[in-house]
């Protein structure tokens, strides 16, 4: 008999990961590339449609059979008719029917969610957030996304479409703007992308010096890992860099506790690995932002399961019994 | 046969409230004095021993008996030791045992929460916030206060004593300090407090001409029912001090909305009788500040029972059945 299998597949502003997942969550093959959203809607969503179709022969190829895709994709979504209905780190995918044209590509029903709420269920079931009630999550990567897991069960508010969207709270209104058009917000100060552009205005400036990240800008390969690698060996552009985004995440880890009346948080996501280097300014600055608790009795955890947490989250998501899924035509 | 009834009280920064309430919700008496928290712990408790008893008369005389008194205090409160932890604006009562000594002093037992916990409470039962599934309650007195309806119940968060403390989070980094020692907090900017402090401040720097702010500044009765006056008869320093109150709401508001994913708020207390002037910069706030939602979208309510929310909620409270009430010794 064939093994009911799933795809779980999270969309971020730079890479498209697929994996293939069985009902008791166990990953058991896994695909990644880039999601190219610069290239345009046509391109990522030919991207998105073969990665599946290749998890589709591999199952095939384990004796198993794929049932359903569930997505995660960054940014406001409308999971009843599948579509993106706005993402500032893919803009390409805005107005999208994404779950309905995958679904008619590859043949399956697909249920689509925000890629940080199926980082949360992935969390929740199997990483950092397990048997904790009640925590705030912060997704870091080329943008910042958030869920927020209440009472056990993934918060999804008023059902407007997004939710914990931590990146676009604002932290400072007279910060730098956003990629979303506002200033200040969250993401602007502690994204991958607030990292790089924090380098490239340093080099606008004349004041970067020699270095690795004045190499890697110029070789056209500058990201979050090279500003932590800088970091690392003592590059004061790239300490204050991190300090500012422990800064601007202390100060909204602190403001949402104080409303939410609650203690844990869970950060994940790629930026997620330079822990080392923002720990220190995220805990200072929940202690400087918070007049109702104590940081010690905060806990800041990261994330266990990597980049499995949002593969691990949309895989789920196609195990849900409740699930909206969207059928091909 | 004697008629079951309770005691509700709402503790404020300035107020002291009493309510006799019935099993149906309905007050049948009140009671108002000042909390003259100034004159230190010894005198407010005794003014509340006063105000209770009196309440416990006035049940005898309509026949009635008490049975238990609910507690609304403005700050983090502890419902299991019935102890005041931290308030802000009563600080004379920081860590004072509030419920036993009360209990003690009038024989009933009590029951104590956060004051904007039980303005929710009055709210959803027979207000603003009736039939609304989640909603931010904001609490504008001499201090902020804040409640949040979730799933329709009041949400309690990890129980560490405060929930929604929407005055203290920081709505500008660069702000001004706040009572708590924190800068920037929302109640720095928009509470009563804040208001009467904006005037205090120009009068200082000579910037106060003629008019209702420094007629009753001289006379040591400003307060901030004076500066609504004063901006109504069109004064440039009350309009400005409203149109940051609004820009700071607003900004609350929106990150509120974009991290919890809901729409709707219900503001009430003694300073919303201002509507009229924050609530176009509160509008207009909400809408600079917002990506993820149009402030069409939003629900900004005003509160509907005016002072009887907390003492109705109070009430409520020592009518709950799974109440945690502190007995007198």
């Amino acid at each position: 008999m064939e093994r009911d299998m799933v795809i779980g597949v999270d969309v971020g502003g730079t890479h498209l990961r697929t994996a293939l997942v069985d009902r008791e969550g166990s990953i058991l093959l896994r695909g990644r590339i880039e999601t190219a959203a610069a290239a345009g809607v046509r391109e990522t969503s030919e991207r998105l449609s073969r990665e599946c179709l290749a998890l589709k022969d591999g199952a095939a190829a384990l004796g198993g059979r794929v049932r359903a895709v569930g997505l995660g994709v960054a940014g406001k979504v409308d999971g009843a008719t599948g579509k993106v209905i706005f993402s500032p780190n893919l803009r390409a995918l805005d107005g999208y029917a994404v779950a309905p044209e995958l679904a008619k590509a590859i043949g399956l029903p697909v249920v689509l969610d925000n890629d940080a709420n199926v980082f949360g269920m992935g969390e929740a079931r199997a990483g950092a957030g397990r048997g904790i009630e009640n925590w705030l999550g912060i997704v870091l990567g080329t943008g910042i996304g958030g869920c927020l897991i209440l009472k056990g069960d993934l918060w999804t508010g008023d059902g407007l479409g997004f939710v914990a969207e931590t990146g676009h709270m604002i932290v400072d209104p007279a910060g730098p703007r956003c990629i979303c058009g506002l200033r200040g917000c969250l993401e602007a100060h502690a994204s991958g992308r607030a990292l790089k552009e924090g380098v490239e205005k340093a080099a606008a400036k004349g004041a970067l010096g020699a270095g690795v990240l004045r190499d890697r800008l110029e070789a056209g390969t500058l990201d979050a890992e090279a500003v932590h690698l800088a970091a690392r060996e003592g590059d004061s552009l790239a300490k204050s860099l991190f300090q500012r985004m422990g800064w601007a995440l202390g100060l909204a880890v602190a403001n949402l506790f104080t409303v939410l009346g609650i203690r844990s948080a869970v950060i994940g996501g790629g930026v997620a690995s330079s822990w080392d280097q923002f720990i220190g300014p995220l805990s200072e600055s929940i202690d400087r932002h918070s007049c109702m608790f104590d940081v010690s009795e905060a806990r800041i955890l990261r994330g266990a399961l990597g980049d499995d947490a949002a593969l691990l989250g949309a895989g789920l998501l196609a195990w849900r019994p409740a699930a909206h899924f969207i059928f091909p035509e």
